[in-house]
């Protein structure tokens, strides 16, 4: 069987960690489908568009056969699931500029909504992302070297290896300077203060940003890891783990009988 | 203290289900915040808005006071956060045309995602949604009778007791006919197959709608007891757990240990 690999991410066609995704995993792959969002569509976490058709065009980037979609990574995972059906070996998500640690970025994050799409139909899934803002910095060499040696790593392995049981998702994140230190640690719960900044337009309407600070990072946590640390983060995701153990709500439910008899 | 509670819904101002909730929570707080988006967004999951910025207006609808907000549900939430910081005491997000069931829809929903978003700031939060497709059927008074009550008990006993343990957000989705029945149930894994349908517009260019059937419905889960057994379900969802067992990744984290020996 001709192993199939799909490249998305939520920056877009000319992303820098696109490039190099596709170097990192073309080795392992009969054919590397690369789609993608047709802008940048940072924070749309699994969002999907339901209520207007997409649009599919075609370009070419250097060596690389480029299909844009004018819609969300979910969209495109979930497009290409439903024409590639079961004949998907794996999907790789990113690199996004920017990391995605935290249950509050992965959660509205569209590297990791693309990944979590397709573990909802039971594709293994790697989500990858680099704590840098600055696209250039994804241009150097060590980081190049970092990122594709270590990506292809992860990808070769999850394709030998498959997901291991209760993970659907396996999410790395790569920090700013390179290292070979690589650590498995849980998502923090959060990564940033919510903040809405007041503006007014040149009329004198207000308008509002949302922002959000840093928070002080805990130890033990993805955030923590890579940004305090500096290594490479992994975080296995877990799509079941969402549900709370049920037992929790006794309380409720007894509440709701009793109002019943 | 004085309660204060925010009404969201990821259905826009005019769903019937905004004023349902209203209707609901009203008696339990001093004060009730309805904000919204602008429009509807559907399957918006925890996007933010951050790339633009958004406006604030105002609206009464019959006796409510509604701020919409040229955003996604998440926005909404996150936004309110800042400005009111810890002084909500309940998020209650809904009631959502359409059911919330599944992984799959759970992650997509806004309705949902605001509820999450509330969660990541500690604020309990609370998810409704009524399996109906059609928004009339929210005006029955049967079902105004059923969701009104048993989301005003809902949101009564959260505001009483908090959330319980290890629970972040709790999901009711309400069936199509009204009954008392309610269990505790977890998330099913898909609610919907992938589909994909080619059109071709006016100008022979091609285009794609997304598209999904209901898969059979796996007993006991939400799906299943909503839409089969026709009860009303109540999911704890936890944020927690979107970490998998970090011990499942030990096979690749030796792997890699040993290249670098």
């Amino acid at each position: 069987m001709p192993v199939r690999i799909l490249v998305t991410n939520d920056d877009g066609p000319f992303s820098p960690g696109l490039r190099l995704l596709y170097r990192a995993v073309k080795p392992l792959a009969d054919e590397v489908l690369v789609i993608v969002p047709e802008t940048p569509k940072s924070a749309s976490g699994l969002g999907l568009t339901l209520h207007k058709p997409l649009r599919v065009n075609e370009i070419i980037i250097d060596d690389m056969r480029v299909l844009i979609i004018n819609g969300t990574p979910s969209d495109v995972v979930y497009a290409t699931l439903s024409l590639y059906g079961g004949s998907l070996d794996l999907v790789a998500s990113g690199v996004n500029l920017g990391d995605n640690t935290s249950v509050q970025v992965a959660l509205a994050s569209g590297t990791i909504g693309a990944a979590l799409q397709a573990a909802l139909a039971g594709v293994p899934a790697v989500a990858f992302s680099y704590a840098g803002t600055d696209p250039a910095d994804m241009e150097r060499e060590d980081v190049v070297d970092m990122v594709v040696s270590f990506s292809r790593k992860v990808s070769g392995w999850v394709l030998r290896n498959g997901m291991p049981p209760g993970v659907d998702v396996i999410s790395v994140n790569f920090p700013r300077e390179p290292t070979k230190e690589a650590e498995v640690v849980p998502l923090a719960m959060r990564r940033f203060t919510n903040l809405l900044v007041k503006r007014e337009d040149p009329r004198g309407v207000p308008y509002y940003w949302l922002y959000g600070q840093p928070v002080d990072p805990e130890p033990g946590t993805d955030v923590y890891a890579l940004l305090v640390e500096g290594k490479i983060t992994i975080t296995p995701l877990s799509l079941r783990g969402l549900t709370a153990p049920l037992e929790e709500l006794r309380g409720l439910i007894d509440e709701l009988k009793e109002d019943r008899e």
